[in-house]
């Protein structure tokens, strides 16, 4: 299988790893990749990537067959016009934001008409950013939503859904809406709530945390400049979320003060549920371990 | 340094741990080992430790010059009872367990004049349980936390705290309510977060998961029965924890509703200090990884 030339915006951790990628399997004729600053091309260059390096994003869009927009999400309006009149007819164009619904409803429009556009998350990354931190091997295994809408061509689809398995990863197709709703439950809630266990710890208790602390915070560790974009462009889907915790917390510690029978085995069905669908979890996929 | 006769009560993960740590690093000069169930302690005559097996904790303890009480905390008062008129004078005696205020109430009163009494709290573990997952490394690098009281014999805390150093423990020492501020902080509220994440994200979302939804709810996977009595035995500050986040959460719910530039910067903050403390976390100390 070969995509022809495949155009990379934003050489970071993913778009970084989608290169290393396609050029492990050898599933682009041609690589181009375009960053804002040369600084960041030198760092593939360095790496040996063979692909052709450019600041210009018309420039590395021109002859593509796939675009694949791997910049901040709060990036991708400006620069999609910056290159939309040198958009190869039919050319795929998809995306690698945390969110959907803000994405597709910022670039459909601009794209109808001159390219194949659909949305795309790769469930994968780390706590870490950067070029520095791109591994091949990112997508392989991981969970890749394509995200079409009523207005998405049926053939940008299922090519995006082509490209990702090319890659190694497991594709599911989500509506926007629908798609903002499971990553708020997956991925943003937890961020938030990683967030607030550290921030709200009394700094004395620090020094005795041990790995289990360490690894329910992890992801705490992420660049905010990158989460307050993410959890920003979805703060409808986790203000819903927000107030449905607030209220279950608040039952809880009812249930503490009332201290009865019923009460704790209140709690223990909720431990118990708990404990039961993360074994689930851990038994249907064996876990890909990121460091 | 050796210990004398050690005496585990409760051969299960700790406990466990406990005996092939004393056992690899020849800190024991005889060492007993209490379980309830004969089946218990089949395990350990299968792994081959050297240690004298008994279902009587009066015979278990008979000798001892140091008592380890690792069973459910809610065990420990009975067991006490059974055991305590068969101390040797002068004995320490000290428990695992992860509340320290209602045990050290409990507990106290039953052995003061019969023997040196003070808390522990080894701060390791995994999600697993039973000598199954024991393992003599369990306490290298590990926080201890000693809970003297002014009630504690000064030679019972100085005591303990050799004994988990030797261990390769790091020993911190804290009042019995300051520990359980602080493992409210560290341990019992990230559980109970990780439990509300896998038990209120929607189920078709789940499939959709990545190494950093695993890594926030591994703790869930923890067994409901430990938890329950962990949770319980702390509500007091745990409750007070509750109503502190749910306050949060509103509070982060209305700045999403607000949408507004100086909203977006307080939620930037908030995620700034939490990677900024998170980093310092890794930073002081490699985090020991348990599987």
């Amino acid at each position: 299988m070969n995509f022809g030339t495949v155009a990379i915006l934003g050489p970071g951790l993913i778009g970084g790893s989608l290169a290393l990628a396609l050029a492990d399997r050898g599933l682009a004729k041609r690589l181009t990749i375009y960053a804002r600053s040369p600084r960041a091309l030198d760092e593939i260059r360095i790496a040996g990537i063979d692909a052709e390096l450019s600041t210009n994003p018309s420039e590395a869009v021109r002859e593509a067959d796939v675009v694949v927009l791997c910049v901040p999400i709060e990036a991708m309006g400006a620069l999609v016009q910056e290159f939309r009149d040198a958009l190869k007819p039919g050319a795929l164009v998809t995306d690698v934001g945390s969110v959907k619904g803000s994405v597709d409803a910022a670039l459909a429009p601009l794209l109808a008409g001159r390219a194949w556009w659909v949305g795309s998350h790769p469930m994968a990354g780390s706590e870490q950013s950067g070029f520095i931190a791109a591994r091949p091997d990112l997508f392989e295994n991981a969970a890749v939503i394509v995200t079409p809408t009523p207005a998405t061509a049926p053939g940008a689809a299922a090519k995006a859904t082509e490209f990702w398995r090319a890659l190694g990863a497991r594709v599911f197709t989500l509506a926007p809406e629908e798609h903002d709703q499971a990553v708020a439950d997956i991925s943003h809630v937890p961020h938030l709530m990683a967030a607030l266990l550290v921030a709200s710890a009394n700094p004395a208790s620090l020094p005795l945390a041990g790995g289990g602390f360490r690894d329910t915070t992890r992801v705490a560790s992420g660049s905010p400049e990158l989460w307050i974009e993410i959890l920003w462009a979805n703060r409808e889907a986790l203000g819903r979320q927000c107030s449905a915790w607030a209220a279950q917390l608040e039952k809880i510690e009812r249930l503490f003060r009332q201290d009865t029978p019923a009460a704790k085995s209140e709690l223990f069905k909720l431990l118990e549920q708990a404990q039961s669908t993360r074994s689930q979890l851990i038994d249907k996929k064996p876990p890909v371990s990121r460091s």
